[in-house]
């Protein structure tokens, strides 16, 4: 159920995209004028609401009725579009507020990104459009469009000599230059852009409400983000979640991965950039794909625009030269796509149809069949009717482009592929763009290069996984919560409270005595471990704290008093709770699992293997918690050392299911208690053998309050 | 000094690409055939030669006067292209010798690429060449070309609508079909290629053949190469070098990496690809670039073109729009380029310039300067005076596109960088075809993608260290050459050998009595490593065969006797030499170490980390042996574990230096005993902290006999 703030959001959004009114605030005459050019947009891009423009030194603006005010407009604009000066902005969005204006657009820089005096002011624009009740799109933003209602509702230049042709696709950027960048991309690859936002300093509205609420659009299939940081992981989170629920494909250049980066996006921004790795887990949590470069994000929205998804990863090839079907296998395996041989049947087939071609897949068919089209039509029918593969690569060089093939090629492949068009066919080729765009007419998706082909194929794939996929996040169960306290706590209670939340732990004891000591260990049988127990002592090793294999009673006795001994001498003023005991425990692999509190995100949950992966290699995953414990096997899955659990080289497999269920426990632990936790550290959580489950050696919990 | 074989080489080649006169045996009057392509190709070229058509059933061909056979030619050709079909070959080819033709195409196909039948055929066409002094492309190829000397001697459509524009690039691939498509792709992207050749089924040429005549040519600064595979490694490595001698950057396509490409690759040639990771390790030792995508491979070329490298990595960013400096600084890191911070006083300059920008790398100008272009120049020429960048990359995006703009922002920018025209300055932008070429003109490299723009330049910083490099290959030393024998080696026999090439191995003894162990153990002092010596048992450990950590005398004993009972037990045949003792080694990190002989490239050394890294991670460099001692640090250095060895979180740094020198000698050891080695395992070598060295804790060394 939409609560009343996003039900108004939600109409807001609908009329400022699709307004029957529109105001200018400062509409200048001259047309090349940032605040001339948006009304000089809407007249000449057929748009077909009303236009007022407010200019108090004007009768007319270029050719249009202007007002001296916004309250002397005859109805109620559903949009601003506020084009004044900073020190002007205030007042006019006041002047908005009075009106009843549910939505105006801040085009004017010199707000936060100047420093504290502008982001003061920029703050209480905010105040001012959430106090009115009416969504504000900037300020330092370029505004917005909504293509087939020909509302253009920017200045930027990159709509100077072309309008966006209505299509499946969305854009949203804080950067108006990067969402700029991506409309002329988008035109010069033919693919339509429907919507275009950009969001600027986000005082009110920003990327994430954006985003959901195109996510709600019939007509949208692709959102193509672009984003510097992000401020409230919430309801960033509750977008993903909408686009994901929607199977809208989500393609998001998130920027300021590098150091350097980052110090420019401070710079450029006055964001709060979440780590990195941690947007790169919520990103696979909500199967947003994330990409690197533009040419991919371009790429990726191409691939999607049509709404065909593979269902699995099994790809057949066809090419005219053997050359380019071993290059399509590579770049096949790199990108993690099936090229699964031809059934002997099919096999046979080929081998009847084009003895001169290669008779499996890839199919090599040589160039002999530009003397009879038919053979190509038959290749793709075997290829997908008898090899079963749900996408498939026809690498055809510069052929279409000839003016002697290339339209009968394409009837020629048209003909072989039409009972096929739930599933991709990309082809490689040169060609002008005329021909290119024939060719999509026709159905395919065209590609120059096999690398970029294969990687959007593959991407398909996965995007279709993570729409497959039921519950990402399941709600938090307030069951779990528990007064944590907001003093330091000790390894004791910490296990406890996490044993109760179903983290395994060994059994132990916490005594007071080296008799104790010695009847514990006993009780649990020897070989132990013993630790000291304080809530003041978080690094127990760094006082020798810690001491493993104790044999026997002598040697459980002695450890009690070198234990308090050492805890004496090298941290005098720690309260000593006792002395845990716990027995030592079997074999298994050591993996690293955490909890930090993101500042974007709030509580994420990490998961790495021990030693060498986490600390060199990096090689950790994270998700936002709360998950499910298939969100956690994924998360497992996509580690390098993945290998290693799963048993390699004869080693036996580990419990992952048993590391699975501890992280999803924790995952919900640490979201049922975000407002009091801090940190959690289980290093190691100790991997057994398949059947045999997990144990954490050790835990750390640190409160907020500390 | 180049043998009498190479100058002839170098002499035909000289005359097949520039040549006075040209037969076209089985000339067809037909333009379309592929028989008539090429005679149709060299006259509309305006190649200035003389042709003759062979025909014996025309008069004339194509209005050119024909000859009823090679015999009847006036005057003997310099180069013949061969335009019959498969079972005309040979007699056309004998003819050709028979005239004293230095060189000749074979355009047929139906040889080694259909069979046994087909392959005997080829290398009689091979002997054919070879007895008669006459040098061979082909067959199964689409010929080749000089641009400059309008010599089309090739039927390939790729030049169907217009002939290369000569320049630096030379193109030379396996594939037909691929080699015409990378032409293609360069006249998009406006590269003069000057040199083209299409390899075919290498009956007698072969690509590395093409790569050393083509880099020794004064016009050619790069080299586009492409291979399914190699057959003879001793001659792509002299190509090679010959190309980093004269600084020719190479960029190749090397395919058949994954395992479905690989199949591929044996269907589509006969060639006898060497292991990947293998020709990894020979590009890099020759600094040759290897492209894995084809946009990659155009990309880098284009970059080469210029002949421009940048001195070191360090990289000034200028940005139109925040958002594209934070892209380009992610993009900069993952290609390891240093976008190092402006220095204060250029810092004050900018600021003063242009307070709106921001003052520090990456610039963001903002737009401003719209309006007065001496900003940008001015900007440019700070960035590269006082920040002392050794390449730049503007981000422009559409604006040079623009007709108000377009050419004053080119003016402006080479106005600022003309005084550093020896440094690459890239552009990213978007425009039209003919406003890129312009701004090309003008100097500057043209990217659309950040992310291509940087790894380009990153490639051009790798590529001008590997030209710096004097020698990437000593010549072998006959010193070291050694009787290895034919019959299998015992670990101290191996052990012997290889510490007499200078191989570091703890002292040992071996031993045959229990008595005689004791000595031994109790003179090279206790803890002792103790192991059966048996040219028979390879893998000891399998039979229990090696006991660690004795401690004392009576250890020493019941060691022996353990050792000689467990061989009796476990491999009763063999034929025991002893036991062998030695010192526990000192902690350090373990790597492997190991030499096998690669079918291309013959004996090849290994080195990576011990345990997961080279199982779970492959993470190993291969070089051919021989090698320097700064290639070694190179091999060691690409490893993902490197970090581990230069002493990660405290830990000290292990003895790098003496690892380089063990793999240098194993490297000339191997090298000098190629004829009888067939594999080295050094497993076990210890890596100790810096200046203590390193020690090889076990040797097997097989060879070739066995």
């Amino acid at each position: 159920m939409a609560t009343a703030l996003q039900q108004q959001t939600r109409d807001t959004f609908d009329k400022a995209f699709r307004p029957t009114s529109v105001a200018i605030v400062g509409a200048s005459d001259d047309p090349q004028r940032i605040s001339g050019r948006s009304l000089h947009y809407l007249k000449h891009a057929g748009y077909e609401g009303s236009i007022y423009p407010i200019n108090p030194r004007r009768a007319y603006v270029q050719g249009l009725k202007a007002y001296p005010s916004i309250a002397d407009v005859p109805v109620t604009p559903d949009i601003a579009l506020i084009c004044l000066p900073v020190n002007m902005v205030k007042q006019a969005l006041t002047d908005c507020v009075e009106r009843g204006v549910g939505a105006a657009i801040v085009y004017a820089s010199g707000f936060a990104e100047t420093g504290d005096d502008g982001r003061a002011l920029q703050d209480e624009l905010g105040a001012i459009a959430r106090a009115g009740g009416l969504r504000l799109f900037g300020p330092n933003c370029l505004g917005l469009l909504h293509a087939r209602s020909r509302f253009i509702g920017t200045f930027s230049s990159a709509f100077d000599d072309a309008f966006p042709t209505p299509g499946p696709v969305a854009i949203v950027s804080q950067s108006g230059a990067y969402g700029g960048h991506l409309a002329y991309l988008c035109r010069a690859r033919n693919i339509g852009v429907g919507y275009w936002i950009s969001t600027g300093n986000e005082a009110d509205t920003d990327v994430s409400d954006c985003i959901k609420w195109l996510a709600q659009q019939d007509d949208v299939r692709v959102i193509m983000a672009y984003a510097e940081g992000v401020r409230d992981g919430e309801r960033f989170i509750d977008a993903l979640r909408t686009a994901h629920e929607n199977r809208k494909a989500v393609v998001f250049m998130k920027v300021g991965e590098s150091e350097s980066g980052a110090v420019a996006a401070q710079s450029h921004t006055a964001s709060l950039a979440g780590a990195d790795a941690v947007f790169d887990g919520v990103f696979r949590q909500y199967g947003v794909h994330r990409a690197r470069t533009t040419e991919e994000q371009v790429d990726i929205a191409y691939a999607c625009s049509r709404g065909i998804y593979p269902a699995s990863r099994r790809l057949g090839i066809i090419t005219v030269s053997g050359g380019f079907g071993i290059q399509l296998c590579d770049a096949a395996e790199r990108h993690a796509l099936d090229v699964a041989p031809l059934p002997d049947a099919a096999r046979s087939k080929l081998k009847e149809l084009n003895p001169l071609g290669s008779d499996n897949n890839p199919c090599d068919t040589t160039a002999g069949w530009l003397n009879d089209m038919s053979l190509i039509t038959k290749t793709f029918d075997i290829m997908y009717s008898d090899g079963g593969y749900d996408s498939m690569v026809g690498a055809f060089t510069m052929l279409p482009a000839s003016p002697t093939y290339g339209e009968r090629i394409k009837d020629a492949i048209r003909a072989g592929t039409q009972a096929y068009m739930d599933r991709p066919t990309v082809l490689c080729m040169e060609a002008g763009a005329e021909t290119v765009r024939s060719y999509e007419d026709a159905g395919f998706l065209i590609y120059t290069d096999s690398d970029r082909a294969t990687r959007s194929l593959s991407t398909l794939a996965t995007l279709r996984e993570g729409f497959e996929r039921k519950s990402v996040q399941p709600p938090a169960d307030p069951t779990l919560r528990r007064d944590l306290g907001s003093g330091p706590l000790s390894e004791a209670s910490a296990q406890t409270l996490l044993a109760d939340a179903g983290i395994p732990f060994l059994p132990s004891r916490v005594v007071k005595s080296a008799t104790a000591a010695v009847d514990a260990a006993s009780n649990l049988g020897y070989p132990v471990v013993m630790k000291i127990v304080s809530p003041d002592i978080l690094h127990k090793t760094e006082i020798g704290g810690v001491m493993l294999n104790i044999a026997d009673d002598q040697g459980a006795a002695d450890a009690y008093q070198t234990l308090i001994t050492r805890a004496a001498d090298k941290a005098p003023d720690a309260y000593i709770e006792g002395v845990l005991v716990t027995p030592m425990a079997n074999k298994g692999i050591e993996t690293i699992i955490g909890v930090t509190r993101d500042p974007v995100f709030g509580p994420v949950v990490m998961f790495g293997l021990g030693g060498i992966f986490a600390e060199l290699f990096r090689d950790v995953s994270f998700r936002a918690a709360p998950f499910d414990r298939d969100e956690a096997l994924r998360m497992i899955g996509e580690t390098q050392g993945y290998p290693l659990l799963k048993g390699f080289r004869g080693a036996p497999a580990a419990d992952i299911g048993a590391l699975a269920d501890l992280l999803q426990r924790l995952s919900a632990f640490a979201a049922a208690n975000a407002a009091q936790l801090e940190t959690i550290d289980l290093n190691p959580v100790i991997a057994l053998p398949q059947g045999q489950g997990v144990l954490a050696l050790d835990a750390v919990l640190v409160t907020r309050g500390q």
